[in-house]
């Protein structure tokens, strides 16, 4: 029988309001959510980290200390970016051993580790640790599509990981682009080759969802990601009120629907009153066209900003047809932060000034291998052009890097922030952030960032005719 | 190989911009749609014939002729209510026989013919003209739940139809209530035994659409409803692009995929530009609590808009549970306009005044049979409670309803107003809003009703604060 992992106080809200949604709000339904017969929660990590920092201004270590007083049956789980960790960039490993370990100790129960770019190599400082100390791991690997990304890539992925002792596969489709008969294939030789535990995810962006998750289901897969509607559909999970009946009567997980309608009044509410303006049209829409031209959605809007700056919008159709081209040049990275944005900002340059004219660092860096090692090959005409005769690095990035935990601490104790071990830990992630974050933590003066409503301007209609605010 | 049956230009805008999508905005991409492979196109019927010619000011007919001047390969259907025509009460015979006849002569060449309670006496007169003037015809079943709604239910209604003649049966699920399993094993029956050809209709609402279509599709289903996003998901039918790509790579009909990627283009610009103030996120999000209460989003927000109304919002938990009661009580209606409407209202006056102690002229009209034949038996303790001695009519409604047609022509004729054979149809269907609609012709004024802004205020946000405009 197939279970549920929700992500509702994770990836849904940061999918469909911006990673906003408050500890403040999620401890009302905590205990209901415990008692609905969720297989786990995904409750911390990913962007949510950085986003109560930097503008809910709450100390992310506290919200999970609560969650966890809340939900005492439900096993917690995290995103963790590998050695990125829940930022944007390589932490050395010391760093990422020390945030497993608190993570561990502040409620969290299985991690989920991943890497923008399937090396590894950057997700192993973090399996060693979580499954050192206890916890379980979910072994992740980001779904796309391309030439390279047959079924036996895949299979190495698994046996890689395998490698690494985790608990469980999880397929994690960013974008929504497994298509059902693909899941199903998928599921199902990964399942007869390895017998491991395999979890599926994916985003309900391109309409395919929840047809992929039945498919992933009759090949045997042991669980599936959902949300609760309203935090549910479009760029975020398909709804479990949808999932739920949309498999066969026999094959239903045991969930308390009633607790399930009631969150979801409680949400309706919730985002009617307080998050409204977060949640566009476009996100709950999603948009199957990213199948056609597999480019997904977060990156294209992305493109046609940086082309409007640029004052080159007539270009887009060209630099739509040149991200393609890039990404192969760099050996398929699945586009996903950060590689999307470097792939993105790379083809507007070769638009505008010629191809690999313009070079930005984080493509060189890339193709340094300051990355990892991306899925294909990176083109060698391309290497040459980029690199000159600069060798790339061969060893994993991180091992480049010198241990910071005992300088941040030093640093910390000196300014008179510290107050606990996992201020450490954050002051190595974010440190500006974090610093500011203290320093009004020491005032007593935390609140909530305001912020303005982003995008375009809101069109109201007075006796239909249009008036912009 | 299943077909698609493309819905853009009638359920897609019906459902997510209250049908006002004008023949202005259809004809720039008709050519193109006729090229992209669809079996056929939905243009017409259900609402767009009302709304058109009261709020639009367009002559629904004209639009007909126009669309099949630009669209020539393609087949054209339309929505019927069988002796409802495209209205909302029964007409009589001679209307319907010649709105069905005049409907294919300015181009229909496909009927899907259905009843709100699947009485199918108030299907046959639409439907033999049909046949008789060379039409082809869709014989729809109304899908909906309740323990009278059986397979055998459905198949009993297959056989009925058959008996008339039709060419294909299609399964109408108005709500999105079929899941995955029942569509397969329904369509699976029906192929089976009867060998006719079978298409599926379903709306994305409650997010199993394109699940239970690739059962469908399993099961052998010949044709499926989808539209183009962004006209498609939420309220409507799920997108083609996403459909597309959810079958199998050998099961995936042959569609133009760059000219339905240009229309999607096209249809986001005009959507823009035009139509974003009636594109609510509830009609974009739908709602897959429908799945849970099983109660349509539209009938769901009329309750509460009633109940506001008489000041009772808190009885709103009171009525919902009525609702599943007075259906039973009445015979399983699907809840479909206009047995949504009758239902409802009468489960609110039974919580305010008691059960049954007020009824309405709908209800009661509803009872002694003027809607047709109920798919189960309304109880007879209500049935004597509403009725008293009173007996139920046993003949098909429209049997005791007069001609129309020569009288109208008179009349029409006598204000000065026909102009042609469909003036008197229209008139029949939508008296009064006909004669506005032939004032304003004469005078040469017709351009659209200039229509405020539905729904609750506008909220906006200027510097995190929260305004109603
Ligand atoms: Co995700
Ligand atoms: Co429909």
């Amino acid at each position: 029988m197939v279970e549920i992992i929700d992500t509702t106080f994770r990836d849904a809200h940061q999918s469909l309001i911006a990673t906003r949604m408050s500890t403040k709000d999620m401890l009302p339904i905590a205990e209901k959510m415990d008692k609905i017969g969720f297989y786990s929660m995904e409750v911390w990590g990913g962007a949510t980290f950085d986003v109560s920092l930097r503008f809910l201004r709450e100390d992310p270590w506290e919200r999970l200390k609560l969650l966890r007083e809340h939900i005492r049956k439900t096993k917690l789980q995290m995103l963790l970016r590998g050695q990125n960790l829940v930022g944007y960039r390589h932490y050395p490993d010391d760093v990422v051993e020390k945030f497993v370990e608190l993570a561990y100790k502040n409620g969290i129960d299985i991690f989920r580790v991943f890497d923008a770019l399937n090396d590894v190599r950057n997700m192993k400082t973090a399996i060693k640790k979580a499954k050192e100390i206890g916890a379980e791991v979910q072994g992740a690997i980001c779904y796309t599509t391309g030439p390279i990304f047959t079924i036996d890539y895949y299979l190495q992925k698994v046996d890689e990981l395998i490698e690494l002792d985790v608990d469980y596969i999880t397929i994690k489709d960013m974008a929504g682009l497994a298509d059902p008969q693909t899941a199903y294939e998928l599921v199902k030789e990964i399942k007869e080759r390895y017998g491991i535990k395999v979890n599926f995810h994916t985003h309900a962006t391109s309409g395919l969802a929840v047809a992929t998750y039945l498919k992933a289901v009759e090949a045997g897969v042991d669980y599936i990601d959902t949300s609760i509607y309203p935090l549910a559909g479009g760029t975020a999970q398909p709804a479990v009120q949808t999932m739920y009946y949309a498999l066969p009567k026999g094959k239903r997980p045991k969930l308390n629907i009633k607790l399930i309608h009631e969150i979801s009044k409680y949400l309706t509410n919730l985002l009617e009153k307080k998050y409204d303006h977060l949640l566009t049209k476009k996100a709950i829409h999603g948009d199957p066209n990213v199948l056609i031209h597999q480019i997904p959605g977060g990156m294209y809007s992305n493109l046609i900003k940086q082309l409007s700056e640029l004052k080159a919008l007539d270009k887009l159709e060209e630099v739509l047809e040149e991200v393609p081209r890039v990404r192969e040049d760099l050996g398929y990275p699945p586009l996903v932060t950060p590689t999307s944005q470097i792939v993105g900002v790379q083809a507007v340059l070769n638009v505008l000034f010629g191809r690999y004219k313009q070079v930005t660092k984080e493509t060189k860096d890339y193709v340094r291998g300051l990355y990892g090692r991306p899925p294909g090959k990176i083109k060698e005409e391309i290497k040459k052009l980029i690199l000159g005769d600069e060798e790339p690095i061969n060893v994993r990035p991180a091992d480049l890097l010198e241990p910071m935990l005992e300088k941040a601490k030093k640093e910390l104790k000196e300014k008179g922030y510290l107050e606990k071990e996992e201020d450490v830990v954050t002051y190595c992630l974010f440190p500006q952030v974090a610093l500011e974050f203290f320093e009004l933590r020491r005032q007593g003066r935390l609140r909530p960032v305001e912020e303005k409503p982003k995008g375009k301007p809101i069109k109201i209609y007075i006796n239909g005719k249009e008036f912009e605010v």
